[in-house]
């Protein structure tokens, strides 16, 4: 069957295009994300054209062999996993920014951008394309629309589907279809081009991209802000947002975030406090803004409050929040990364919940969280030598989608259901949800080879 | 089949929940599109609760009744037309507001919510709804996400799509689907939220929403701007847009559509322009903002720039604006407003050509615009007695549609399909987009009764 399969690649595929040593194409079983099963693929298929894919969908569909889509497999819900026997399409090397287009502020883009590529090739432009998930270094354009990624930015700026005006997909049987536009505005038929974002490979397969773009904003300042527990934190977001600001970037980094950021890389950050918030202001008067945010901080509890004076300094202390993932993974070795979003007025019963759920379970539990949007990522860190921790770091982990339910949120923010959450998923939608969206999925992939087994 | 239609109807719903009477039934047969058939429903169900809706619409599908949801019936497409036997559902009633949270700036509603109520209402929170259709102290929210409105604020604030969390919607067999979110951020399972946006009730009745809302914006400063050829003032909404700038509006005037208005109203808009294009500022110092802008327009070729120095000034040119459609409706007596989004650098050719094609059809067509989005509404005058003029004004309407897809752009920025601009809908999708939007309708509706031969 693979021997097949290859041949039948070949036929419409230039050979370098078809990997098939299992050496390299073990390589390309998984994403980030942990406790998801991942196989080994019969193939992969590193397309860099249009119809290089249009042929491996036709030729997946034909013998019937499940396909899926990956860009940079930096994803943490094991959504672009590959299992035994599956054909893995790469579109890492569709990579070509096709056009950017300051009058209409819009870049026609491959999937296989990587996003900070693009954020740097529209900046020259005096644009920028905000979505900004924290591998956005790594990850592609193509994955970010599959997951529907956020990131730092989106209380002011918003998520990746916000961005994606049209696309060309193609389709498990192989046709081409476009949706979607390239003007400011469309209302023509059925909205498919939000559907395709987050939708995780398991409708199509995303080859192209209109997106839209807005002014560069002026540089950032940042204010550091101290609290001595999480409700006063979350209390000071609850006033930030009622007061009508909307800062750039609004963060929060719990004790446990702060050590072990300060363990692994000695970034000087305040050891004894309980919560952080990092606030950031673009507006026309940064300064200013930073001062009443200072205020309502000082209002809500804030033992001391510190605006950085120059960009710089604000670099600084939003690298410490970028690098508080991996800080939290080196505490014992392995972490599992939840990305529970509830609303903003929740955030401190979450914190308190998650912290309860790590003293049940004798386990470190880290919380970052994009506190303006109310989306955090409770981190379970585990020895992943100890089984028994493991387990528990997976009870834990489920606990905390619960909590966030149980508080009117949602199982994911950001990072999409893949295999990690699928149960979940369930639990959140309900049987009627489940039901129409598996209906839904049959519509588009009637042959039932695109992702199967992900998302629901 | 009327009869048992209306007896089963009302073993679940109360006695003036129900309507048959032709005299009052006639009010219910059609939206304010012209050119669309429309015929006399069976009945009409004013209901006041999600209990009534879903009696309705098991009703409608044990006896195969097609439905028609109905808000305020303002749409412009004939998506709210009911054909002969039809049920019409009528949401109108289904207007209360039941949640304002300024921490989390959402807004839970009914559909029948008029939209400039809801705007009134978060206005006492600092808070407002920006969608604003010039329908909107008549149209409902309901109507508003059937068809995915805009209105002037879009270029800066966005679409009604950007602003629905999720969504509680009827399905056609009378389950109850809940869709997305009450959160700033959520990417749990396919976006069918967005999907029922400009579904223009076809999928499902929407029964509730959980809509965003914003800070709301200091008072917006207007300038108005004079050019002597609509190419001067594409070009100025060009170099506006590329310079950075994202006005709060930012709307164009055609000659003919300024004689109407002065013609219908005596508001003393400047008589001998070729174009005039009314720019907003709602920044936090607009007057600088304007003077900026005032710049780029003279640069562009204006031959006159007029800040507006109050609010009260700006509204006034803002009424103007308002007024057009009316106004061009009184030229000849009636009017079909056409509604195609270019991209913004082909504004100046879309206007060009929509000219060409009034003098080839000796027709009077007026302009107006959401120039900033390339947003054209080309509005056909004719007199409603002379059955040459309006055939030949169909024609118009219709070559105005072929010229914004030769542009680049789409047949409906915000008016929506309806009937008016289905065979038009299949020539921008094409056949794939045709069949992937009938399959994806059929999974939500396989028994056909909702709102059938609109859209597609």
């Amino acid at each position: 069957m693979d021997d097949l399969l290859v041949a039948r690649l070949r036929e419409g595929l230039p050979v370098e295009a078809v990997l098939t040593d299992p050496d390299v194409t073990v390589a390309y079983a998984r994403d980030r994300a942990g406790f998801c099963p991942a196989g080994v693929p019969a193939a992969v298929v590193v397309a860099r054209t249009v119809d290089q894919v249009r042929h491996t969908l036709r030729t997946a569909t034909e013998l019937g062999v499940p396909v899926v889509p990956q860009g940079a497999r930096t994803g943490l819900s094991g959504a672009a996993n590959a299992a035994d026997g599956w054909l893995v399409l790469s579109l890492a090397r569709m990579d070509r920014i096709l056009e950017i287009d300051p009058v209409n502020r819009i870049a026609v883009v491959e999937p296989g951008v990587v996003n900070a590529d693009l954020t740097r090739a529209v900046q020259v432009h005096g644009l920028t394309y905000p979505p900004d998930p924290s591998s956005w270094e790594e990850c592609t354009i193509g994955g970010n629309i599959a997951t529907g990624s956020g990131g730092l930015c989106c209380v002011k700026y918003g998520v990746t589907a916000e961005y994606v005006l049209g696309l060309k997909v193609v389709l498990g049987d192989g046709r081409l279809l476009r949706t979607g536009r390239r003007t400011a505005k469309g209302v023509a038929g059925y909205d498919l081009t939000r559907l395709f974002v987050g939708s995780e490979g398991t409708l199509g397969v995303v080859v192209g991209a209109v997106l839209a773009l807005r002014p560069l904003p002026p540089p950032q300042l940042v204010l550091a802000a101290e609290f001595p527990s999480a409700r006063a934190a979350g209390e000071a977001v609850c006033a930030v947002m009622t007061a009508g600001h909307t800062p750039a970037m609004l963060e929060l980094m719990d004790a446990t975030s702060i050590r072990a950021v300060n363990t692994l890389l000695h970034m000087g950050l305040p050891p004894t406090t309980e919560a952080l918030l990092l606030i950031a202001s673009d507006g026309p008067d940064p300064a200013a803004e930073l001062s009443a945010l200072a205020e309502l901080c000082t209002a809500a509890g804030a033992t001391t409050v510190v605006p950085a004076d120059t960009v710089a300094e604000s670099e600084l202390l939003l690298a410490a929040r970028r690098s508080a993932l991996v800080a939290l993974d080196a505490v014992k070795g392995a972490s599992m990364i939840d990305d529970v979003c509830v609303p903003r007025d929740r955030l401190a019963d979450l914190l308190e919940g998650v912290a309860a759920i790590g003293a049940r379970h004798g386990l470190t539990i880290g919380v970052c969280a994009h506190a303006g949007d109310g989306n955090t990522h409770p981190t379970v860190c585990f020895d992943p030598a100890d089984a028994d921790e493991g387990r528990r770091a997976r009870e834990s982990f489920d606990e905390i989608m619960a909590l966030g339910l149980e508080l009117g949120g949602t199982i994911t923010g950001e990072h999409g259901v893949g295999v990690l959450k699928k149960e979940w998923l369930a639990r959140e939608l309900g049987p009627v949800g489940v039901e129409v969206q598996r209906r839904l999925r049959e519509a588009f992939d009637p042959a039932g080879i695109l992702n199967p087994g992900k998302v629901l």
